[in-house]
């Protein structure tokens, strides 16, 4: 709120040329901050005119835009003032300080960033912007872009064996937002609870929970969810993660698999398979999906975060005939539907065969990485036992009885490792353990950071 | 559900290769169409390879593949069999025929889609992508990409005279995704009723709705929305669509901003600034964004969608510091955030001036259509009157007392016309009007429309 000038000239035009514009800017900026305070009675056009040796039109057409924003107020007979009653911010807050680097960031979810195809991507935005015809600049089909749907459709048709036509698909803003627009159909349509894994991924139940859904937890066991347990609930809707139970690794039994059907079709209920990183097996085919075992109470969802990049947000909801029409209607009135290019850029990256290459190279990488992670842990802390199938971007790491993996993953991150206690993942006490993200560094780099989490644990 | 094959060989191998990928799909399809019913009993994996003149750990392979995803069971003694109970489906739902096209599709709301600046959007895709640092492939920040929230708060702040700092800038997925969040916010912070402009854009009073607030209407007059009439609600927010009134035109007084803000103090409400068209303006310069007159009681929201194209679903809020974290927070648990590419881009457009390059030409491009629209009518249909500033994507035209705007849409619709009656925007009694938008179509095509709509109404 400083005042210190002490013509109008020095007010004015301390940058600004002799441009409308200018005086303009300056006398809004002046009065924002302050220096020409609330009720202060401005010099005639003319007098301002000749004071900062401009035409007088400059200061008449300032003066009138400033009024018409509310600025300055004219009256006939008392001249131009300063509006006396608003609020202006004296200063903006700052942005907050970048989260610290990790040395070794081990945290599961995350891809090889650096192993994103950008030449392709690149290749992809470009040719499907210039051919994308014009009218699909217009607002999009909330379900998603048309050709991405049937690319889409084929895709998961072929790599996870998803029975599923083009209409069923529904592109969102990566698998996040389809939770979201899932949980809130569901809640509209009666449901007050939904059941999910233990352990799971605290976001998806957070989520759920922040949608006016109450979340129930089902245990896990070697064959995925207990669906016995399940059947115990007062709940019509579970969240799943059949062909690799996150962050377990487990695979859903086949028995289990059509229990957990039949659990749904006696409540009539649903099943949402989180498909999150499935395309990622390393000893054999991936499990197809679920899905297909019954379309009418599995939603599959899945997106590229796991693939490509989380950066992307672009993922999808294979729906029930049932559920589709009112899961668009929301998205329709949530955001009145997803970005065309990426998506026209990713059913071009999917048509001409770049996802696949894409998979085929990634897959070759973290199955060497694994394996690195893998024989670095048996030979350097042969007491910490790898379970679950070999496959996505993590492995968890069961620790010896009694250990307490809160501790651990304490005193590692005070050497700057990020290794998370699979006690994050649950409400429940399970076994101690560290879920163990390995898709976003060297071979090299795994083997120093099991040596260090070694000797950090050695050292008393 | 035909079962028109005799042999194994004729239903596996019609069109696959000898490969163990080509039988395990070729059964699975079998299963889902029924061709292999429930209950089937499978030859040995021995006699099927022998069958198909495959090896045997070929039908091995798949036979465990199937079994693993559910469609088979292998029972030791009793070979493997079709899974019994599988809804599976006939077919797919066909896809909705696309909507029919207008010979002059005059609704407002859309640019000219044919200006969009694709090299530009292209080369501003492909150098942010490529500059891009790795980490920023990962999942992003919920409030919006760091370096386009500064280039908005200075683009903000230089065309539309907002007050606010990068950390009051919230990007959203179009301006749709920001009232939806605002919604849900102010419901969550206790609102029950949000007021709306009447008349004003249907789309966004469904939206709040859907969100579970109520709408009332404030009738609007030449000078903007009626603010005495506001004070006497039970309601603590209100949409105003201030620099250019949807779909009227006119410009919110000064007094009667002022009037607002003091409305906004005493209840402790908020103003929502929707500011969806306030750069096109032909007359003179835009009005500032009355954000800056009270930024802790206004949320300025705006879009790329009138400048560029709605398909790239870029928008943004200005948030009072009171509002911004629980607004960033529903993001986050919404979708965790907008995609990051095409925020890189628009930031580079930004940065390299290419954004205000792109609305110099469209604002030449559109003065010049309004004009001609405007003198089409003047001489052919002068008993309809044009109200509102010259601003803007469209105009309202006053159709003479006691025309029944409806029917006058509804035969121009018969003639291909798509030209919207004022009274689809209001649920009160209104004079009768077209809200025509003109920014779609060339001088030549807007004589031609004015021509037809002229020829059609006068023909009994």
């Amino acid at each position: 709120m400083a005042t210190n000038w002490t013509t109008y000239r020095e007010l004015l035009l301390p940058t600004a040329p002799g441009r409308r514009r200018g005086v303009e800017t300056e006398l809004r900026r002046a009065v924002r901050d302050g220096r020409l305070a609330p009720g202060t009675r401005l010099p005639s056009s003319r007098d301002l005119a000749d004071q900062l040796g401009v035409a007088r039109g400059t200061v008449t057409a300032a003066y009138e835009q400033l009024v018409g924003e509310g600025y300055l107020v004219a009256k006939r007979g008392s001249g131009t003032t300063v509006t006396a009653a608003c609020t202006w911010p004296d200063s903006f807050p700052a942005e907050p300080p970048p989260t610290p680097r990790w040395r070794y960031d081990l945290r599961p979810g995350l891809p090889a960033l650096n192993a994103f195809p950008r030449e392709e991507w690149s290749q992809a935005q470009k040719s499907s912007l210039l051919d994308l015809p014009v009218d699909d600049l217009g607002y999009p089909d909330p379900a998603g872009y048309a050709p991405l749907r049937r690319e889409l459709a084929d895709y998961l048709g072929r790599v996870r064996a998803v029975a599923a036509g083009p209409s069923q698909v529904v592109v969102t803003n990566g698998a996040a937002e389809g939770l979201s627009l899932l949980g809130r159909t569901l809640r509209d349509a009666g449901h007050r609870t939904v059941a999910v894994e233990e352990p799971s991924h605290f976001g998806a139940a957070g989520m759920l929970a922040s949608h006016g859904l109450e979340v129930l937890r089902v245990p896990v066991d070697d064959n995925g969810i207990q669906v016995d347990r399940l059947s115990t609930l007062d709940c019509r809707a579970v969240l799943v993660t059949a062909a690799h139970q996150f962050p377990l690794g487990v695979v859903l039994h086949p028995t289990r698999r059509h229990a957990l059907l039949e659990w749904a079709r006696g409540v009539d209920g649903l099943v949402i398979e989180d498909d999150y990183d499935a395309e990622h097996r390393y000893d054999r085919p991936a499990t197809g999906a679920m899905q297909a075992l019954d379309p009418t109470r599995v939603v599959h969802q899945g997106s590229t975060s796991k693939v490509l990049a989380p950066a992307l947000r672009l993922g999808w909801l294979v729906l029930p005939s049932t559920l589709r029409d009112s899961v668009v209607e929301r998205k329709r009135l949530d955001d009145l539907g997803t970005g065309t290019l990426p998506q026209a850029a990713f059913a071009h990256l999917l048509s001409s065969g770049g996802y696949d290459r894409h998979l085929r190279r990634t897959r070759h990488l973290y199955r060497t990485r694994r394996d690195a992670l893998l024989s670095a842990l048996a030979e350097t802390l042969p007491a910490w036992h790898p379970i679950g199938v070999a496959a996505g971007l993590h492995v968890v790491v069961r620790l010896p009885p009694h250990t307490d993996d809160r501790s651990v993953q304490e005193r590692l991150s005070h050497q700057g490792i990020n290794a998370l206690a699979l006690s994050n993942y649950t409400t429940a006490p399970t076994f101690p353990a560290l879920v163990l993200g390995y898709a976003a560094l060297t071979p090299d780099r795994l083997r120093a950071a099991v040596r260090l989490m070694a000797d950090t644990l050695t050292t008393p």
